[in-house]
């Protein structure tokens, strides 16, 4: 298109768009300014499982607003689907804002929509999110990086594509970094065994549940005895294993870290 | 205290306080409500070199306003003296909000602060940011995640304490996890070598510098060619470097990716 030309046509139809998201965090308020503002530029939003409907309420009055998440034993819409719903609304209502928790490229499939949208003629955008990648064990107190305990941190998430356990964490155990697993609860027993096995049972683990939220819990414990813990315990998913020596130095109090200011 | 009785002392004199919030990567608009919140009701800011000063504006007409970061040249404050001055000032105003650029618990010393000011009676509280980690390579079109190319991101600093290049450096090498290392530019030959002495000198690399902000630039190529590249283009610090096979899969026209929306 020309742009020196007036543009008629984008004054009767909007431009088709997509703009993916980062939601945050749990807590509605880790929604980043910018993210806020294309939610209430929004002509459609499509949400995931884990994002807090409050936000919907920044969209404009006449937005359409569309769950995409997995509901449990309900059959939920595949990857296609959702790639083929984006471009489908986008080309009728405009700007389409893709929310999803976390941080959108952090295991996200973000990059995959965006790839699938801008090859079938739509403008593309990424706002990043708060991810839990980091702030999950931040809000309880445990810094992922720290002088004297920690030069990096790896985050892996749990499972393959077929369900196993994914290899990279038998490597993780052979270093240092503290190692930040999401979605890995019900791999606990044989994350704990690859450590085990090489060694480091007495190194320190934290589980955080519902990282930021009013019913954020933290089981503590040593890669020794974690998996038993946790199975004696209510912990559920969503849920951030955290891994290393940083998890001894958590601040105390910590469970109040982001509460205090809501 | 006991919180069934009226708080007199309250009303004449503040309760001393420590919030540490991440300002997020570059972008002022990438800060979260709950940081915005933070800053409003702050009495004291104490704010980092990589944090855009217009988020000071957020700061009531009243609120002191420090900057503790480093400047090219002169003799910085050391993290003793800034430990010192959080404490002072919130004696002093009442709530501190110490803003960092990024996320505070990633390579920020936020923690350590965190428990100095614990130690000394403070109340504490964390707020966390988007992360370079994650967004610096995001803004530019790249996934430290993507299916089919990386089940893991492993973020490094480049240096020790003493200077040297970080030896887990080296074992990210021999991993498939897509390596994130921040501050590393001046270390750009070492962390090539180190790639390029493993057999992976194919693999690709982008250095993105000043993510999300008007002068955000990528630089891209491979282990084997990036250090030549980078040193005959202008790129330079603060830069976030990203090796791996998720930058071959970078999005077209990723420039705008945040920009699009200011």
């Amino acid at each position: 298109m020309n742009s020196l030309l007036p543009s008629y046509s984008q004054s009767v139809r909007k431009r088709p768009e997509l703009v993916v998201v980062g939601a945050g965090t749990g807590d509605p308020e880790l929604l980043t300014i910018k993210g806020l503002k294309a939610l209430q530029q929004a002509d459609v939003v499509l949400y995931d499982a884990l994002v807090d409907e409050v936000l919907l309420q920044h969209t404009p009055a006449d937005a359409v607003r569309l769950y995409v998440g997995k509901r449990r034993g309900e059959k939920s819409q595949t990857q296609d689907e959702i790639n083929a719903l984006i471009v489908e609304c986008a080309r009728a209502f405009g700007k389409v804002v893709r929310l999803k928790g976390g941080d959108p490229f952090v295991f996200g499939r973000g990059m995959e929509e965006l790839h699938y949208a801008q090859a079938h003629g739509l403008e593309v955008a990424y706002i990043p999110g708060v991810s839990s990648a980091i702030a999950g064990p931040g809000v309880a107190g445990i810094a992922v990086t720290m002088r004297g305990a920690s030069r990096s941190f790896w985050v892996l998430t749990a499972t393959t594509d077929t369900g196993e356990l994914n290899p990279e964490i038998h490597e993780a155990v052979r270093t240092k970094a503290t190692a930040v697993i999401l979605m890995g609860l019900a791999k606990l027993p044989e994350i704990a065994a690859a450590y085990t096995d090489a060694g480091g049972g007495k190194i320190p683990v934290a589980i955080i549940q519902n990282a930021s939220l009013p019913n954020q819990q933290t089981l503590t414990g040593f890669v020794s005895d974690i998996a038993e813990k946790a199975a004696l315990s209510d912990i559920g998913s969503p849920a951030v294993i955290v891994i290393g020596e940083v998890v001894r130095q958590r601040l105390e109090k910590a469970a109040t870290l982001v509460a205090a200011l809501v």
